[in-house]
């Protein structure tokens, strides 16, 4: 299976990512850009995307560039996330662009910058940092 | 209104905790469990609690003892969030523990440690630790 | 050689800890309690201790309790490290107790409860978070 | 005083900064590149910078970013820090590149890139992010 359509099958097999509406926008090795359409299941208050929806795109996102740079038999899963929000999501579309900037035998470190998107303007709203290992991929049929 | 039942609106009134199901388990100054019942929109690829939905979670009840610790008309939003997961999320139950560590003028710092509960048993499989400010609330109906 | 023993000696042999001074007050299984006393080096503009002292006594110690629970010839190395500055470090001594709160195959997760010792009183000032990995240990003479 | 004057006293004014060596290498407004010479006391074990050097650095560095980002009267004071150790700072020096992200009312957002240097060779070694909090500049003589 390629990279993307790995990463795509994970999206769909994992309920938080499918319900969620999860796009993968892009693919590349050690990076990867993913995007939500905003619904009324995401949001916070105020009708912006939630710090939790926010947080759970940067980690998926993560995931996704860390093993699009690992052998193919390697996935990655998260040991910690660190996010912080710059400013209000209230745009239509959560844009997550991640980048691999270190890849060790275990430990594997992402950036991962995520814009607000309305019509054609796109703000920074949150920047991400996260760790991941490399363990053995599971089956998958 | 009081502490608890602005905790509740809050959860209700934003999309993202109303579909996750969070309940409010417990409200005192400074120290507020939420949890979450397992259903298949909360899951990663293994079945069990999805990483954002953790983050969510803990950033969620951070949100809540930050503001229980405030004045009537302050709540407190989440300016960063780093989360550290030590185990597999495999439980039925998702629980959360946030406890104010420390309130400042401006800023409110909280951890939180979330146990993946089984039946009778708990295991601790997250802590976070959420860095918030103090803005004035928004109005109610 | 003992645990306590080890730790004192990479103290030792650590430039940077041994000429900020690091004591080592007490060493159990998965805990262990650092200080270091004032001086003119350690300072921010206003006399107090500076962040970057708190961080490395934080990662100090949180690397010597993670060695404390590994077999012995496993050190910690710090991924990463993360510190919340909660109140001004204006005291005369600077406390580190550190903490396991998880041990993996690969990973370690320790947290760390800083505090500003003047006379008799302790007020809590940082707490921080880290993550280390296992990796056999250096030979030492 | 303009803002690189003041960058450098404040590096001199502190103790720690002073006695590490910090030197300041370019000042523009929301970009600060700091660097250190590596010496006896700034080593761990293996006589690599120390990671709480590095998180020193990263912590001056942060402040001095924010603080040029300020109007005259404000400087920058650090809520949290987080540092990913992504390779051994083995090199001659350590050089710290510091860049605001964002800039709200109260809160800084500056995420610093931290490389170790040898001879021409620079190899990114650390990345770090931190949280400040504007307040009133302390008066200076």
């Amino acid at each position: 299976m390629d990279t993307r359509a790995l990463i795509e099958k994970v999206t769909q097999m994992s309920g938080f990512t499918r319900s969620m509406g999860v796009a993968v926008d892009s693919v590349a090795e050690g990076l990867v850009v993913l995007s939500i359409e905003k619904s009324p299941d995401l949001t916070q208050f105020n009708g912006f995307f939630h710090g939790g929806v926010i947080a759970g795109l940067a980690d998926h996102a993560a995931g996704a560039a860390a093993t699009s740079a690992l052998p193919a038999e390697r996935i990655a899963v998260t040991v910690d996330l660190s996010v912080n929000y710059l400013a209000a999501a209230n745009g239509e579309k959560l844009l997550a662009e991640a980048r691999v900037e270190s890849q060790g035998s275990t430990i594997v470190v992402v950036t991962v910058r995520l814009s607000s998107v309305s019509g054609e303007q796109a703000k920074l709203c949150s920047i991400a940092t996260v760790t991941l290992k490399s363990v053995a991929a599971p089956k998958m049929a």
